[in-house]
C-alpha cells in the first residue's frame, strides 16, 4: 500500500513550481527553426521594403499633379513612367496610378482619379524598419514568421534549446525492440518508444536508454548518470512491492514529492526533483503510463520548453453512464461517434488495444462518483 | 476587374467536390509512421500477451484451491509457485495471489482471499487476438498505436502516401533565398517557403520550384510538367492585368472554377482542376496568400491526405469595433491578450509583419458589415 496518495492537481502543482523553463539557447539555420521559440528580442538589420515599391501595374506619377482629377475632368500628365507591380518607384514620383484610371495618349497619360501621396506604393520600410523589434523573446516561429525572417535576410536565428529528456525503462523482462525472439516471460520494450514519441511531439529532445534491470543500484546509477539532462523519466518499478526501486532511488538522490497519486489508471506514478531536475516515474502498464504522460510529463515539458500548455477539447454527449473511482481523478478512454462519446468498456491498464480504439479521454474529477448518460463532456483527443 | 467573383464557401465546395483522397500507398518502417494514415485494415499476426502473464508479484495458485478463504479463515496450499509481475504463469495454475493476501509458512502458503479464475493474470490474447483487426483503414497513428504495433512485431506498416504538392512561385522579380544580393526592384522568394512549411504541416509532401518568370508559356509549361503531382500551387500572377498568366494557363489546360473570390484579403485567388488535380493560384501578396492557404489549400490538402479538417478555435471578446468589406468574407488578424482579441490595425496585404504580431485570425461572414466591440469571436490560431 502507498503510505499517502497525493491529489493529481496538488502533485502537478508541486512539480511545476520547481521546474524552470530551459534558458540554454542554440543558433539554428532559419530552415530548421519552425516551431521553435525565439530566445531574445529579434531586431531587423534592414528596412522592408528596401525601396518604394509599386503595388500595382500602372504609371508612376507625382500625386500633386493629379489634384482634382475625376472621370469627367481627367488631367493630362507629361511626367510619368510605366511601372509594374514590385518595381522601384523612381525618386521623383510618389504615387502609382492604376491601369483602370489612366490612358496612354501619345506622350501624355490621361488620369481620371486624384491620388494622395504613396497611393499604390509600398513605402520604404513600411513593413519593417531597421532596428525595429520583429519578434519578442518567447515568440514561437510559424511559417509566415519564417518567411518574414527570410525576407529580412536572417539566415540564422537564436532559439531556446529543447529540454533534453532521458527516458529510462526499467525491468529485467524487457528486450530492445525486435532485438531477438522473445523467451517466455519476456516482452519488447514499448513504453519507452511511446514516451519518446510524445516527448518529441511536446517540444522535448528525447534520449531513450536501453532498459535497466530491476536492481536498485543500477537504477540509481542510471538516474545519476542522467542528471546532466533537463528531465528524467523512469518507466516501471514504481509499484509498492519488492521492486519499487525507481521512487526509492529518487528519494535517495533528491526530493520525492509524491509516490502514489489519486489517479485511475496511473496510481503508481512518482514525482520528484533531483538536482533541480524533475524526475517522473511512470507506471509500467502502458495505459497507466499514458495517463501520467498526459497529466504530468506534458505540462512539465511544455513549461520547460516555453510552450503553451493549452490542449484542445471537443464537446460531446456521454453515450452511457459511467462509474468512477471516487476520490480519484479518473481518466476514461472514449470513442467518438458523431457527437457522442462512448466509453471504452473497462479494461486493465495493460490493455493498450483499448487506446487504439479510443479517440481521446475524459477526466472525471475526484469529487464525482461517475457521470450520467447524456452529460456533456470535454474530450481531449490523443495527439 | 474580375468578371465574376465567387463566394468563398461556394468556391471551396466546388474545389473539394472534385478532389479525391490520395489512394497511393507506401510501406514504411514503423519508426517513421507517426501521424500517418493506415491504408488497409491491419490484422495482428500474434496473440498479445503471448502467454498467461502475472499481473502482480505473489504466488501462482489454482483458484479452486482458494475457495472460501478469508482473513479469519485462511486456506493453506501445498501447490503454488512464487511469481513476479510479467512472468509466465505455469500451465497448471490459473490465478496469482498478491503478496498482501499470502504468507509463506514452511512448504505451504497461507492464503487469506478467495480468487476467481485468472485473478491477477493478463490472460493469453486478452489485449489482442491473432487475426483481430487492430486498426481500421483510415486510422491515424499516434504514439500509443506505434507502441502497440511494436508489441505486435509489425516492423513495417502500409500507409497512404502523402499528397505530392508542386509549389511554383511566379514573378521575374523573385530571387531564390539569399542566392545573391538583391538588385533594385528584386525580392527574395518567400511565399514559396511559407507555403512549403504549411504543406508539410498539413500532411502534404511539398516540392518547391524556383520562381518562373512572368511569361505565359513558361508558366503553362511549369503547370504541365507538374501534372504528375497530386496538387499544384502557383503563387503570384493572379491579378487581373497584363500578368495574370497563372489563371489563364489553368483555364487553357483544364477547368477554371473560380478566378477572383469574395475574400478580403485574398481576392485574386484562382481555383481549378487540371487532369483531375486541384490547382490553386495564390495571390502574390503574402498576407493574401496566407488567407488563401487557410481557406483553400488547407481543406483540400487535408481531404487528399485523409486527415480531419477540424481546426481549433479560441473564444475571445473583441476589443474594439471593426469594419469589414460587406459582401466579402473578411479575414482579420488579431492579437490575443488574456481573453481579448485585438484587431491588428488595417494594413496592406503586403505587410507580413502584421502577421508576426497576430496570434490568429477571425472570419467575418459576407453578410456582416463588421463586428461590435465586446462581441464574442472565434479566433483560429496561426499554426
Amino acid at each position: 500500500m502507498f503510505k499517502r496518495l497525493a491529489g493529481a492537481d496538488e502533485a502537478r502543482r508541486d512539480l511545476l513550481e520547481q521546474c524552470k523553463p530551459v534558458l540554454r539557447t542554440e543558433i539554428l539555420p532559419l530552415n530548421f527553426s519552425i516551431g521553435r521559440i525565439i530566445s531574445k528580442n529579434l531586431l531587423s538589420d534592414i528596412d522592408l521594403p528596401a525601396f518604394n515599391r509599386a503595388a500595382m501595374d500602372g504609371f508612376a506619377v507625382r500625386s500633386c499633379d493629379t489634384r482634382g482629377a475625376k472621370p469627367q475632368f481627367p488631367v493630362y500628365l507629361d511626367h510619368f513612367q510605366p511601372i509594374r507591380t514590385g518595381m522601384v518607384v523612381p525618386e521623383n514620383y510618389d504615387a502609382v496610378v492604376m491601369l483602370e484610371d489612366a490612358l496612354l495618349r501619345g506622350h501624355q497619360i490621361e488620369v481620371s482619379a486624384e491620388l494622395y501621396p504613396y497611393k499604390n506604393i509600398s513605402k520604404f520600410g513600411e513593413d519593417v524598419r531597421h532596428d525595429e523589434i520583429v519578434f519578442k523573446e518567447g515568440h514561437r516561429l510559424r511559417p509566415p514568421d519564417i518567411a518574414l525572417l527570410a525576407a529580412l535576410e536572417k539566415k540564422k536565428v537564436e532559439v531556446y534549446a529543447r529540454p533534453r529528456v532521458a527516458i529510462i525503462p526499467t525491468g529485467g523482462e524487457l528486450v530492445p525492440l525486435w532485438a531477438r525472439t522473445l523467451r517466455p516471460g519476456e516482452a519488447y520494450e514499448i513504453n519507452g518508444l511511446m514516451t519518446k514519441l510524445y516527448v518529441e511531439m511536446w517540444g522535448g529532445e528525447p534520449f531513450l536508454h536501453d532498459a535497466v534491470p530491476d536492481n536498485f543500484e543500477l537504477i540509481r546509477s542510471a538516474m545519476e548518470a542522467n542528471l546532466k539532462m533537463d528531465m528524467i523519466i523512469l518507466i516501471g518499478g514504481t509499484s509498492v512491492g519488492e521492486k519499487d526501486y525507481a521512487p526509492k532511488a529518487l528519494k535517495e538522490l533528491g526530493d520525492l514529492l509524491a509516490h502514489g497519486v489519486r489517479i485511475q489508471p496511473g496510481k503508481p506514478t512518482a514525482l520528484g526533483i533531483v538536482h533541480k531536475k524533475p524526475v517522473i516515474c511512470l507506471p509500467g502498464y502502458p495505459v497507466a503510463a499514458l495517463s501520467s504522460l498526459y497529466l504530468f510529463v506534458r505540462p512539465t515539458l511544455k513549461k520547460m520548453a516555453h510552450l503553451e500548455d493549452s490542449i484542445s477539447v471537443i464537446l460531446a454527449k456521454l453515450d452511457r453512464k459511467i462509474a468512477s473511482k471516487s476520490g480519484y481523478l479518473n481518466i476514461v478512454r472514449v470513442e467518438l461517434k458523431s457527437d457522442k462519446a462512448i466509453p471504452i468498456s473497462a479494461s486493465g491498464a495493460g490493455i493498450l488495444s483499448s487506446v487504439a480504439k479510443a479517440h481521446g479521454f475524459i477526466l472525471i474529477p475526484e469529487e464525482k462518483e461517475g457521470l450520467e448518460a447524456g452529460e456533456e463532456v470535454e474530450v481531449t483527443l490523443f495527439e
